[in-house]
């Protein structure tokens, strides 16, 4: 088989792409800057989806649908999100053949439209919480993009709710940081940091961001979710008023949190190595890859008998007769693993590729599991079972291939997933003990580097100007110390790193 | 309760938006002809997606994700294509605080893009046939909109495929089409003719285009869906050719299909009463309300306790402790009916309404069965069960509200939906023998009238102009006869209406 992956060592940047191009996760579009999201990418996209809005409707949230457009004043109404977000826009200035009165932005986020409507909803303590999350696309015009992590257009969800009080919308900003490190973690397989952003690199118009931050396989962090405290700012600015349980008129405490197709950007870089893409069997559309092995149609009958026997095993019969009425016998033929999240055992049945370019195949789509059935393997009752992860093959008797083992093994390879990333990531994280050190270090590396810091504007600014490195997140459960810079009084440490 | 509804007899229009308003489903967005989808509209459109998408992945279909933008070139390769929607289109021409090289058309639909995309990625038969499908937003500006039938942003579903025949695209525009046609029938409840559309309401760019055409209360038609076969003109205009088995080079036959937000408008106008939304049990997210009524504590504890009995013996003890969790004790506790689809029994344990103003709450918003619980029916072992859409109350013994009794009124209340929407529609379609006949019943009647026509641009022009009525589906499984207006021999029936 051709080479089509740039290993790592090599070429990171272009080793990301090559994953990406040879598991035909995504493709730039005729647009520049935009993306088209392939069938195996959107599938990744549909399980993240599918497991956080399962986590945001058991919390209470619905899902809505807010205009893509908005009107360039509203904008305006909050002084630090225009100015955020203005440079970035994408501007309607035509429509229907005619020119607009008023030019319609392009929603690069929805605080704006959303707290207009909020404030024609909410009248009452009674009307609170308003909980709502809308999965959508977003336009940030970009100058350097990179497929999945930086794109001029992007798919996200954001939730925006309403709260009564401040320590209310404090809640659920964290509860929701909190689902987003769970997700990350259980999910993803990817390892997190949770924390609050220092005011240089808050969310325009928020009063607190917090985010959560994994590391990538070249020590660079990747900011993967924020959720934000908007205090009163946009209940000011859009009027979000209601009459309190004391009978008096209050602006309401608004909250907004989202994560975006970045984090299939996340698991490439996080897992896949230089055979193509790993992925985490949660998240993983297709479970298991059969590839029977045949020469002529007398084998081939043998073979995909044995195989029907296999699939039987795993998820019954009428799964396999329904799989076998979908799709008839001569293609990939896909049976559903599990009924709930849709996920697939499949048997690669295409008489167009051989063995080698069907294991080959399923290995660069990061499959987690390989059987291989052959002739011999019918004989002696037997199949080989291969793990993308680990890259072994092992045999096993026909009867130990059953639901519950693969199973077993599904939970043990993500687990193991996770160990990895946690593994490298603490093997990238160290101490700083002086500013000059974090110099020297971002001169030829790439990590965490842990320190108390005293966040400041100014500082900050100095620090990415000479190093390039940024503060990722205040770790709060950290105490007090002397900042790495100024030796001032700082009440946290907190994390620098390289960012994406 | 104030009369906020107003009937159907008195303005069919008004009464439309009322019930849309009284149900929370949707709003009028800042920006001219958007709407807001509102949780419950979006609930319906979620339950949409979740019944379509699995049709589509059946059937082998996969999901993915084209770019909003569409370079305004794009449009122009295709001749009939550019003029059917450059009139509509809304135009990006800054991005990024400058003036682009190129204007961006906001996507009307995908064609062209995804040609584009598809020339790069067909080589071979071996590629094909290709079976992509999005959900995506999508604008078309309108003069004059109507919340869900028509308004400038909506959402939809586009189908893209391609395939090596004429004869397997052919194959696959009506397999769609009876995809659409069962989903209408079976799933909305709302009886369709699917048949094929005359040229001059053909889709810009296609060589046939088949339609489901539904009858609203009013007697007017709506297009619920559309399957088109595209040819080869696509795939000639954006270059989709692939080698072929006999190892020429030859255009791919592509298809096109889609279904939209609208069929959310077609749910309230075919099912809905002067009371407010009717929704079939299929779709509605929340199948069961429960109304406990109490006027103290000891009643309220009571009360409780019996409604958790029904609870269990309905969705069984895991999941009532679940949705405890999930939610405490003192709001609308949400239990999952169903494990899968995620529709819902709610018990409204609000404190901030009467019993009175929950009952038509629950009403308004189309809950197919509501359950009233007091302290009398406790003392009995008794609740009332009341019936939206027959608007009938029964007194059961608890031990009579199983799972089972539930699921069969709830069969019996889809089943008897569609029944009524198709007596309706019978009782609303009348044969036409003459031209003169059909204009007169178009001046003061609204319905489907079936004749023998002879398909003509001219002659369907002018009898739009004269009658506002135009050809909606050609009855293709109907013998020849003679065109009312020519007298000419005319291969099929079709079928004139008003539509939306």
């Amino acid at each position: 088989m051709a080479r089509n992956i740039t290993p790592r060592e090599k070429d990171y940047s272009q080793w990301y792409l090559d994953v990406i191009n040879a598991a035909e996760l995504a493709d730039y579009a005729p647009v520049r800057g935009c993306m088209v999201i392939r069938p195996l990418g959107y599938a990744l996209w549909e399980a993240i989806q599918r497991e956080l809005d399962r986590e945001f409707k058991d919390l209470g949230h619905q899902n809505a649908y807010f205009p893509l457009f908005i009107p360039e004043s509203f904008l305006r109404k909050e002084a630090e999100h225009v100015e955020g977000f203005a440079p970035e826009c994408a501007v309607v200035t035509h429509g229907g053949g005619e020119a607009l009165e008023e030019p319609l932005v392009v929603r690069p986020t929805s605080e704006t439209v959303i707290g207009h409507m909020y404030a024609q909803w909410i009248h009452s303590w009674r009307d609170l919480p308003v909980l709502i999350n809308q999965w959508v696309n977003v336009v940030r015009w970009e100058k350097r993009t990179r497929l999945f992590l930086r794109t001029s257009e992007f798919l996200w969800q954001e939730g925006h709710t309403a709260h009564e009080t401040d320590a209310e919308a404090q809640d659920e900003t964290l509860r929701i940081l909190d689902v987003y490190r769970r997700f990350a973690e259980e999910v993803l397989a990817v390892p997190v940091l949770a924390g609050q952003k220092t005011e240089s690199e808050r969310f325009p118009g928020a009063v607190r961001t917090y985010c959560i931050e994994g590391m990538m396989q070249d020590g660079k962090a990747l900011q993967m979710g924020t959720s934000h405290h908007l205090g009163q700012n946009f209940a000011r600015a859009f009027n979000i008023r209601f009459e309190g349980r004391d009978r008096t008129l209050q602006h309401a405490w608004t909250t907004s949190w989202g994560v975006s197709t970045r984090l299939i950007g996340a698991l490439v870089m996080a897992h896949s190595d230089d055979e193509g893409l790993v992925l985490p069997p949660r998240v993983a559309p297709t479970l298991v890859a059969v590839v029977p092995i045949f020469r002529n149609e007398d084998e081939k009958a043998t073979v995909l008998e044995f195989v029907r026997r296999l699939l039987v095993q795993v998820v019954g019969e009428a799964e396999v007769a329904a799989s076998e009425r979908r799709f008839g016998h001569d293609r990939v033929q896909q049976c559903f693993y599990d009924p709930v999240t849709r996920q697939t055992v499949v048997v690669d049945r295409r008489d167009t590729l051989r063995p080698g370019e069907k294991f080959f195949y399923w290995e660069q789509r990061g499959v987690p599991l390989q059987v291989e059935v052959g002739p011999r393997d019918c004989a002696a009752g037997t199949v080989v079972l291969k793990s993308r992860l680990h890259r072994t093959k092992e045999t096993l008797p026909l009867a130990a291939v059953t639901r519950e083992a693969l199973d077993g093994r599904l939970q043990a390879i993500q687990g193991e997933m996770f160990r990895r990333a946690l593994e490298f990531r603490e093997a990238h994280t160290h101490p700083v003990s002086s500013y000059e050190d974090l110099r020297r270090f971002f001169e030829q590396d790439r990590g965490f580097l842990k320190a108390h810091f005293r966040p400041s504007r100014e500082v900050e600014a100095r620090i990415k100007e000479e190093t390039k490195a940024t503060v990722r997140a205040i770790l709060e459960d950290t105490g007090p110390g002397r900042c790495l810079v100024t030796g001032e009084p700082a009440d946290h440490e907190v994390v620098f790193a390289i960012a994406y």
